[in-house]
């Protein structure tokens, strides 16, 4: 049973555990991996259906000192979720229900399974909604947001991931259920360890259950895309919005012009409203008592701050159509690797008032590393958080892609920024979070993976913590 | 060295730290201890006035196995301050700068020592002010309520302490500083170990400073006093004042009839205008372009609700010195403990929805203890949490005070609530902690604990872990 064959490991669980769900090597050979094509190479995956179940697995696993990935929508960014043969996967599939729903109190208790737009679903007849919002709505699931902490569009107002859980459960390395399901804000009662399964990336837990705050459902809205000279007009434009009595900012996304432009032309949007000296393009959204209010509210509003806020161009969306046109330029970002299948990608935060700053010393040191390389350049500005593709002709080694890194990190810290905003490390990061983070954290880490999972069973090799035998 | 002689302990300090800020046992002698009598017991108080300073106190109190209480104002209610002889009390004084404002970003870096107060009363003239605020604030320093995770009374709109923390410094056991002081929001970048320290009362760490989010000080406010019959009237009273346009809910404060009748006798407030049938009063503050709006939309808004929202009388105060004794009413609560001085008193939380139901249930607990005893409650009421102290005639023995923690706690964790809602556990609620917690979060605080602070070092005792040799 320590062997790597899938084949005997889905055996063994099948006789272990007959009434569990389970796909074994030729069930998952056909199913998309997801976001990175080896999310699926461990062939065996169970999908318990409640804590317990979970945890009588989680026991087997470590009697048999098998590895655990914890799997959700698999639209992690980082390669959290990469698996490899002689490892389970464990994935939240079938914890997939919403369990309950306390409209007067605004929370909801759900399974990790849920996926962010069947809840969104679910809640919006009730005029409710979860305070966080992202592109990946259709398939990430809360227990893999809650394990990367997730960000999106609603950031700069409500937080992120974290902000948002008043209670969890999951399944510890050992076996145990670590059950805090409280429905409270207010919580001091000894150290708060539901932090640590937070955007702990699967390392100290298998997320099974999750209490989220909620807020009142907009749905009467407005959108609108801005041309502007630089991202500091574009966060004085927002900072105005959000300070206007009637409307609420409910999203203002900057994409640099390089990124809007390839953007428009994959998605046959025509662009040629945008004049010369147009920096980038903000993408801004507001909710208002109807939709026709909020539209005129924010015609009003940006006419008002034309000149002052040094506005090139405007484009308010007349039609839901119109609006969806805006938002897919931001949000469906495929083409990017349609054109540029191995462009090296980040996802950093600096403080908004350092957006400028950052991106003009980033380009001028991407230069340096090699003036053809191209970067995009987009993100969910009111927060901070850029997220940067690197274009290249021909294939990029070790060694550019490290020189690439040190282009996009260096002065993060120093800014009083994030070298990972919201994707998590994974496996993709590793080398940055070895570089780039405070040593005293890690080393902290490591002694508490090691306190809580001796065996490093728990997502192994990700993250990763170092200090320990296996961790590399 | 491991003599419990505080004379001893001072003479060597000061032969290996010649700089160092330190007070003995003769500077401490006539000095107020705060909250807790026993809180400067220990006699020895080093007053570190940087990181680095504290690490080397750390190095040095490791090395000689020397135990140290963190403090801050002092003003903790659960104890987690007091110190014994042999022991070192690690203060925050000298942390004591307002190190950097960022207005344009909303942030501000900030020495683990300043008060509230300070830090209020520096960021008013920006129009700014920390997203927090309590009624300790005059003491209460940002180090403390960084340790306790405190909460007050604008948790209900902004969330507790921990999401009001971007970055943190701290000294950890082994002697390291750890060093996180991101300013931004989105933050993924491995385990966010930050929230170990936030409400870890010492026990993972010397807090020496932190970035905290701001928000804009509206300045221009009104407040009332509203009788209403239950906490249900009271809740949908404050939810129609935040769904209002052009005001916002600054505090939403419910004062049980007893507390609310003996605070105003003894703030010689005339409470003859509240009829009977009055179960509870609301103190409610918005702000608004002006006072005069903000007093004028109040006034409209509680005509308009009075009939629905079943309020039997109410007081918009007049003047800027009405609105303060309005607010000593619910803040100046020493009363309590001068008219009874050992009154065991509990900090709780349950879902908002359900305090009438909890008060009831918890009153007819108490009943059945001794029909006797008497309850003042009074708390946060948009975010569900109480203060409760019990009166009674005569000593309380550790029998009652058992059975009265029964009658307080019973049924909070199956509501969803917490037994300990800001104030912490630290020597006070230990038998709370250990029977009305999760035993298998308490087995991995204890891991953790082990891991980081393997000698039971940092502020032994309190919380406690028990899965360990000494802490008990």
């Amino acid at each position: 049973m320590t062997a790597t064959d899938p084949h005997a490991l889905e055996s063994a669980l099948r006789a272990a555990f007959p009434a569990l769900s389970l796909a074994g090597p030729s069930d998952l050979s056909g199913r998309a991996p997801g976001e990175h094509p080896a999310n699926l190479a461990a062939g065996v995956m169970a999908m318990p259906a409640s804590a317990p179940e979970a945890a009588a697995l989680v026991a087997f696993t470590r009697a048999h000192r098998i590895p655990v990935v914890s799997q959700g929508g698999r639209t992690g960014l980082a390669g959290g979720g990469i698996s490899r043969p002689g490892e389970l996967i464990l994935s939240s599939a079938r914890l997939n229900a919403i369990e309950a729903i306390h409209a007067d109190e605004m929370t909801v208790t759900v399974g990790a399974g849920v996926t962010l737009e069947a809840l969104q679903n679910r809640l919006r007849p009730l005029g409710l909604t979860p305070r966080i919002d992202l592109a990946a709505r259709g398939t990430a699931t809360i227990g893999g947001m809650v394990s990367t902490n997730a960000g999106g569009i609603l950031a700069f107002r409500n937080g992120v991931m974290r902000h948002q859980v008043l209670g969890l459960e999951a399944v510890l390395p050992d076996g145990s259920v670590f059950s805090d399901l409280t429905r409270v804000i207010k919580v001091s009662a000894g150290p708060d360890l539901k932090h640590l399964l937070i955007g702990g990336e699967g390392a100290f837990g298998f997320v099974t259950r999750a209490v989220l705050k909620l807020e009142p459902f907009r749905t009467e809205r407005a959108s609108a895309l801005i041309g502007l000279p630089s991202a500091a007009h574009a966060l004085r434009l927002a900072g105005a919005l959000q300070a206007e009595t009637g409307i609420e900012l409910e999203g203002a996304e900057l994409m640099w012009r390089h990124f809007f432009d390839d953007s428009a032309r994959n998605h046959g949007f025509d662009a040629g409203w945008l004049p010369a000296g147009t920096a980038c393009v903000l993408l801004v959204e507001v909710s208002g008592e109807t939709a026709d209010a909020a539209r005129e509210r924010l015609e009003t509003v940006l006419a008002q701050h034309w000149e002052g806020a040094g506005i090139t161009s405007g484009l308010v969306a007349q039609s839901l159509r119109q609006a969806r046109s805006f938002w897919q330029l931001r949000e469906e970002a495929d083409f990017i690797y349609r054109e540029h299948p191995d462009a090296p990608s980040f996802d950093i935060s600096v403080p908004p008032g350092s957006l400028d700053r950052y991106v003009a010393d980033f380009r001028a040191r991407l230069f340096q590393v090699d003036p053809l390389h191209g970067a995009y350049v987009y993100g969910h500005m009111a927060d901070g958080n850029l997220h940067i593709s690197i274009t290249h002709a021909g294939a990029v080694g070790p060694d550019r892609q490290r020189a690439i890194e040190a282009a996009v990190y260096e002065g993060v810290r120093e800014l009083g920024g994030s070298f990972s905003a919201e994707h998590g490390i994974g496996l993709e990061k590793r080398h940055a979070y070895l570089t780039y983070s405070d040593p005293v954290k890690r080393v902290m880490a490591d002694s508490i993976k090691q306190a809580l999972d001796p065996d490093l069973l728990f997502n192994p090799g990700k993250v990763p913590f170092t200090a320990l035998p296996a961790g590399g």
